[in-house]
């Protein structure tokens, strides 16, 4: 019989990141591949990630409505209250053999949980990582549900063992995003982007910045001002600029009101607005891109491997490896003008192999087909 | 200002083993202590919390109705789920300076959860600690989401700090239910024990033994036919018996209905069956009693220092620190009957300072009024 | 293509009295039958539904776990809630064509909204009738949200209509459990009764009596102390009697209380309690019955064509129609025990066709197959 | 001990519409007023009702979280549920003795099943009208689990008592929203009106249109072409316009949508968008406006006494009481604009007494004060 292993996908990046190990699941004979979708992936003003998904081929098994209107603390609270509740409903009537999750956004650590109470083993991508925001706590939490862990470098891998995993599970086979990188000549066009968004049009062919700033979590009441920072240094440095809007979770409403107001009041028609981009043209945009300003955790690995320079802003990637693309930077209008400008003067950096490793993606496939399974998890000392 | 503390409380004998914290905060002038009791520590059935407190003298400020019935894996993982979207919306009126979880229960991991979203410090009481069932897993993710930690033990206090906790914040002050039976004498009577519960009378005045034994949430399916073998044990031995109620989890209907069916169609004419007693009754027993079977954490602690022999049954306290008072045995009728004749051959015990320690609950308290609290956590490597 | 006609199970006595119904919804071309099971359904310890239609060759397409513990108010407040949200997102994802439900428990309140929120068309079976509880708030509630409507009776009908509903959308086919009745010629046996349940043996073949007494939602507080003045009365009258446990519904806890209480405290050799039994054998014990006491639906509707002389105790049933075979008491033991010596003394009354009509279930399935389906409701004046 | 008079808020218009009751509320001596509020009315994007009520001299004595994000059937359905669930918790701890909801919009089912289920008697405000979309249904099911009604015109008064409600406790006192506006002399402002939304300046103190259309619930799919039918009639117009965001409902987003890619795509710079306006603003505007376009309730109610000229498109409103103001039109760009330039050349109309009557507000508390509550229901033949 084949081992049914559910792959969980809650947010337009998670599944862009993914996609190369859901084509090597759904091609592993022994494999029946299961996906779940939920949280801001089901939302089309975040970017319809179901047609995408349909569009290359992948059924959508379940669909679950969690996402509370707010966009602050209490409502991630209570939504990742609803998603333990409905991925419980869920992983019962489809009952996996395996559950995968990614990373460390609150949907994640609903999944897990809702998983390790119904008995059922959760593999866990990207753990031992170090960050800021609430995210750092929900890894290391969801490592020590999991079962099965693919970090995406050894010092990761050393952290979630020295948590007391064991470490016949714990794997590393590098980042699955930065292999899609690796494999693939993608490329963006003028005029697909200046197809998509609003706001000015903005010519790739020559030079441009992109920004990608999320909201701090831990930082709720500050995320407007901090935001207004990077919009001033943009405004005044008049240089085209592809910016996307930010994920939600706690404080988005606290950033998007930032953006609106400048927008509305202040002129940015040097700036282009996106809420979705599929992943090809999004790596294709950051190849080319001259600096990425913001906090994206793109700016630390898939732009280690395209050499994009990267200005990183605030507090949000704290604690994750930087290769050499990257000038780290405080809220301040002034510090990230002048970083800017600085890796602009500087230029594109080299390939860096500090996340990249190939054959990630068929790694985790054959792993999660092979690997003995087991429920009752014990601390190694 | 006063520092809010806020002590969650969600099972029956939670409450018992923290009675001495919650006497030392109330008393502490500079915190304002919030209770929220929740799970199943509202439910008259599994003895009736609210009326317990309010006659010790404490305020509920909240009551969280939660748990789904159904006694099964799925019951618990919604029930989880409930009580992370109730338990977000309790913060975020009682706003506290610092939520108080306490051990590993699935209801412990839902406040947790909330609290850190909702970027309030979390205090977790009794991390470290290695056992089986899902409790080892939840109880490791609460650390990860705590940010301060009172362990029990030294060998938990190094874990915690292992699984990379500031170790600034991880204290080992021992068990605040030791320091409970040391500082008291409690005594069990004939004609409490007779008057609470149904069954048969028991004389404690002469030889007896107790039995409490959970079922394992790891090996739903198997609950029933490990109960069974206890009840032959305790059928054939014929030794009179206080049997105690397992608590609400994953796989208590699997244990419910084993007792029950037994109950039903067989003799037990010689054992008593109590759904709740007062912490004080319940130590007075424990002291006096020939031996306790099955495979209550109170075996492991309260036990070391009471000197009680111990018949430790299955997996549940797999991995926890023993004393000298305990046999373990598997789930086998003729192990547990031999092993339960050897322990009562062998008599008392000498008290072990394993779990017990002077001061613990002032300890406590001290350092929630007074440490400098934080939000952000960071792996300490 | 079929008509997707999804039928909504949330009791074991809901699911007894639509077997008809649905065996007719299954052998019916034109339709595609979709059955949903959630509530107290799905609970073991109240009957285990499941089981029962995987073996009368019936599919479930989804099972909902909804029911909170603590069987109060607030406990069915809260699963009516939490069963609106499930039964939201299972007819999303099973998109019926029509959403079929019955009666009046808090469940198909939930039920019927989701559907009505989801703009699905709602048929409701057995609206109209008058009763007491919170059941006669939810059951007209339920008229007001349903476009279709199969009533039991031609009074029934009257009113629906008289609440603004559509009169070509109002049918009176009669009633299906009493069709089942009429059709079959169930049988309980000795051997069967007393092999199921707990407590005394019982000799059917001779005289006896049967108690299914429900709490009233709407006298919390009072069901444990009116349902002593019928454990009194059957207590006194020493004749043998097969006694059903109660529903879950808001007051629950109180009724079972006062059962437990009694039975450990007091001597009742002469009663045997059932918590389920199959509808067969339930029509069989009903037919050879002295008398039905308590406040049960089938006392009313079942036992009018049964000719079973009932004794009717409290409000749960103010307002129904009733046959010759009832006599109406109050809370009081010596009003019950006097009833029953005269029902007893009057013996069986005749078959009255006051809720029963042929064809009752091949109407409904009929109607599902064919109605012309509407959204948009509007009140008929 | 003063009656506990438990208020409802569950949207900004709501709330708008409800000051003069929650001011008699307020100053009545035997009323304790409880204000929960729930729903999309703490949403900030949809106008702040928090901070204006605090402003006003209120307290909100629970705050609920429950909007679901989608904008969709699914989101407003599973709301509902989130909404019930959470009612119930919290009028369990404020225990209220009346419940009062208001009008018809899918959060006031929530908060009227929770208290009926709690048996808490509760009152209905604006029961018995008739209109489209799903408000149909769940108005009148209110009714049915409601025990006091206050209804606004005669005709939905013998509705309510058709519909088998006891004419003792039902009443129409009139409209509370036109109490307001006849009581007040209330002015719009350009610095004002400028002041608040985007877009273009407008001119007050020329001729200008109001255009407010929500969604319909029961037209999925197709309100963002029926709402590109107005754009496009507006557009060609070109004559100055005030624009109000839609409410929160299935269908919000399509509706949101359609004038977002109107606006980013076509020339509407004759047009100012707003989200929230203060209810006296509000009407200042609709006193001076040529004509009111959409399917507002506002061009039903409030315009039948200021007389100002309304445009009503589609069927939101159907089967409710229209004065001499009102011109019926479908979704069609050509009907609009004609009707709009008929409704110009008429001019302003006589005030109508069709909803308004003295007194309301004060009525209506004093009925709430006073009445003798009952719990159990029972329909009048």
């Amino acid at each position: 019989m084949k081992r049914k292993i559910c792959f969980v996908i809650t947010s337009k990046i998670h599944y862009s990141r993914s996609k190369l190990i859901l084509e090597e699941l759904k091609k592993n004979k022994n494999i029946e591949l299961q996906i779940v979708v939920g949280g801001s992936a089901i939302l089309e003003h975040y970017g319809d990630v179901l047609s995408l998904m349909e569009g290359d081929g992948f059924k959508c098994d379940a669909k679950i409505a969690m996402t509370l209107e707010g966009g602050d603390s209490l409502a991630m609270a209570k939504t990742a209250g609803i998603g333990l509740s409905e991925f419980s409903t869920v992983f019962d009537n489809l009952k996996p053999d395996v559950v995968v999750v990614r990373a460390d956004r609150y949907e994640v650590l609903s999944a897990a949980t809702a998983a390790a109470y119904l008995n059922i083993p959760v593999a866990h991508i990207e753990g031992g990582d170090i960050t800021g925001t609430i995210d750092e706590s929900v890894r290391h939490a969801v490592t020590k549900l999991a079962h099965i862990h693919f970090t995406t470098n050894d010092i990761s891998r050393n952290r979630v063992i020295k948590m007391g995993e064991n470490s016949d599970y714990v794997f590393n086979f590098g980042a699955a995003e930065l292999e899609m990188v690796a494999l693939n000549d993608f490329e963006a066009t003028n005029e697909y982007i200046n197809y998509i968004g609003v706001g000015s049009e903005v010519d790739i062919d020559k030079s441009y910045l992109m920004v990608s700033q999320h909201p701090v979590t831990t930082e709720i009441g500050q995320n407007r001002r901090n935001i207004e920072e990077t919009l001033e240094a943009i405004h005044e440095l008049k240089i085209p600029t592809v910016w996307f809007w930010p994920n939600i979770d706690a404080g988005t409403s606290e950033v998007a009101k930032g953006i609106r107001a400048f927008r509305e009041n202040r002129n940015l028609d040097h700036v282009r607005f996106i809420k979705y981009i599929p992943p090809e043209e999004y790596i294709g945009l950051l190849k080319k891109a001259s600096v990425l300003v913001g906090n994206s955790s793109s700016g630390i690995k898939e732009s280690s491997y395209t050499g994009t320079p990267v200005v990183n802003i605030g507090t949000r990637q704290d604690g994750r490896m930087r290769a050499e693309n990257i000038v780290d930077v405080g809220y301040n209008k002034k510090e990230i003008k002048e970083a800017i400008e600085k890796q602009i003067a500087k230029g594109k950096n080299e390939a860096s192999n500090l996340y990249y490793q190939p054959g990630t993606a068929k790694n985790i496939a054959d792993t999660l087909a092979n690997i003995k399974l087991y429920t009752q998890k014990s601390f190694k000392e």
